[in-house]
């Protein structure tokens, strides 16, 4: 069996415990955040659950590039899949390629470029405003002149900074909250991009339709 | 008479008393919410004529579902009348449908597709403003610490979010106020991505034909 | 002579002179919102100019209209043309046809699309920006409660708003002054619409350009 | 040796060194504004270091001029010469056609439309970011009244000012600091084109591309 349909079959058969394991990681570290009389003992078992749950991550982005045989190529053609290693709250994202893989192998018609784009955009944003929301409030909560007291105001900050809206009525005050708030505007951006640029093209797809239908003399 | 026809049919005749009826909802509303001396028995009668039309609209959508003969299939095809029974404040939306059947029926063509997006743009972006103002000030009017004192102010903290400004000199504090709010910071967004997305058709579309008209020898 | 080129005639004999009167009306706007130790007369005086000059607008429309014959069509077809009559601040902006119309006269070719949309948003958002804030300045100075209290705080809160960054640490508190606001705020969307459009297209066609060059094969 | 080669030769052997002194201009100009304990003798030296510099920028740009034999045309043709003139700060930008030529010279392909695109922007947004925070925190610092205390705000203010969220916090309170607030607010502007552009343009690329590979019946 040679190394590519080794990787396959790797990948195949990890998918879909990995995705599990990523919705049990983002349980554990919402718990923590958000149960503030948790007894000590559950603190150190969501704890343990993450450390655990990160090292099969890395373990398995380590199989992947070993069975890749791409050395350092590796890093640049799988972005999705160092982003999600390195922050593992991302991680749920897989369930857009999970469920296209799930998809070709019942021999359906692949997902099509928009409903790709806006299923990502879509989780990308609630997923980036949740675990963002949660970020910044473990740095907030407690912090001298933080205007962030319940975890409703992060999350009603995290919907005012995602679409660019950006009251400013609370806004983070610690450093560490700073520079997740500045990740999560670069993704308001992103997101922005993603979706004028969806309507735009599908626009422009539609348009090019019609002309094509219509008799030439018109 | 075939099912198919007999939908048509009720469509036809239905379209344009719902139409009305959407007015006369949206009317009511505001009535109960802005008019703050109103005596408890017009109170009673503007919120038994929403429940009331709200009825009718409920029982359209099922003769709908039903003549269509599509089963679960109806909702993902018909986005925007699902959406309209959901919140019929939306409803006068329809307006834009309603104006294309009559055309239509009269033999005039079709609205051009920037013609239609723009219209749709503009429409959903009054529509919004107005309702999720009026929604919002409900919510916030005698909250304890709201900045949001009178229906300008509303309507002006309106014009801010959905044009994504965000100025934040009023915002809404409560839960439920908040909640709305972030559908219309999303309605924003997506009525950012109309704007620009048909502009930057219409763009294409202009260099295109421009393109074609000039000597090939250019 | 026929009705056409009479109305060309009367286009390029008042072209230019009109768009000096503009220049005067809005320097008399500007005089009387700026200069707060003007004495009653020198008021008067701006404010008569003003008036002067606006009747010679609503003339030159009129006379237009009335050699245009095209009765009630003429007020869709000529949008700019409408709205510098009824906002006669913006008239400024007739200096793009004015251009063009020098250089078609001159033989020079036509300004490309780009530099179409380019100059009109650039110099829309200059005169937008510089009459929105002088029109806002002069509805808040003195306002109870305002936080606009020089012309330099009018003009950075106009940047922040036409750029939708909206930072409100200024923000207007009138009635008047939130309406004027709305409108610039709308102008920004436009705007915004207007320069992410524009680069799109451009890239789109300078991709179609490359990718024509490029050799069959690759 | 006409002019043409010795422009070119000029530029092959300047490029490099230039570049290293805009990073020394960088440097310089950042120690100046962030190290207050600096003795003055340093500061002398890093003032003296910054004439310098931009006294040799001035001489290259004269230099280039005269040799591209174009005349007053070379001002319109080389427009980020003369902006990384004018705002030796902006200099480190050069990279990217530095980069460019490297890979030229070396026979590998160019970097394609969507990179250049990306690395520009990417590249200007940082320094944008960068020597703006220092521009506004000179300015700020110490003005009364001022909400920029640390350069840590400056920095949390640029990105909400580059990505159009704009809290408004913090904001600059100086009128010099508000000059370079709102040339950077366009460039949050042109930064949210460039992005929601070349999205735009490569979701269409993509649809087209994979449209071709269809066959033709479907």
């Amino acid at each position: 069996m040679d190394d590519d349909s080794r990787a396959v079959r790797w990948e195949q058969r990890t998918e879909f415990p990995l995705f599990l394991a990523a919705l049990i990681y983002l349980a554990a570290y919402a718990t923590r955040v958000l149960d503030t009389d948790l007894p000590p003992f559950w603190q150190h078992v969501c704890l343990s659950v993450m450390i655990g749950l990160w090292l099969v991550f890395a373990a398995d982005y380590a199989v992947r590039w070993r069975l890749s045989g791409q050395g350092l190529r590796f890093v640049p053609t799988h972005v999705l899949h160092t982003v999600v290693v390195l922050l593992p709250l991302l991680r749920p994202l897989r369930i857009v390629p999970l469920y296209e893989a799930v998809q070709r192998r019942s021999g359906q018609p692949r997902l099509s470029l928009y409903a790709r784009v806006i299923s990502y955009a879509g989780l990308s944003t609630l997923l980036l405003g949740f675990t963002g929301a949660l970020a910044v409030y473990e740095q907030e909560r407690g912090a001298p002149g933080a205007t962030m007291r319940t975890f409703g105001d992060a999350v009603w900050w995290a919907a005012s900074t995602l679409t660019t809206v950006g009251y400013g009525d609370i806004t983070p005050v610690t450093a560490a909250g700073r520079v997740i708030a500045t990740g999560m505007m670069a993704g308001g951006l992103a997101l922005l991009g993603a979706v004028t640029g969806s309507f735009s093209s599908w626009l422009m797809q539609t348009f090019t339709r019609e002309g094509d239908e219509r008799p030439p003399g018109r």
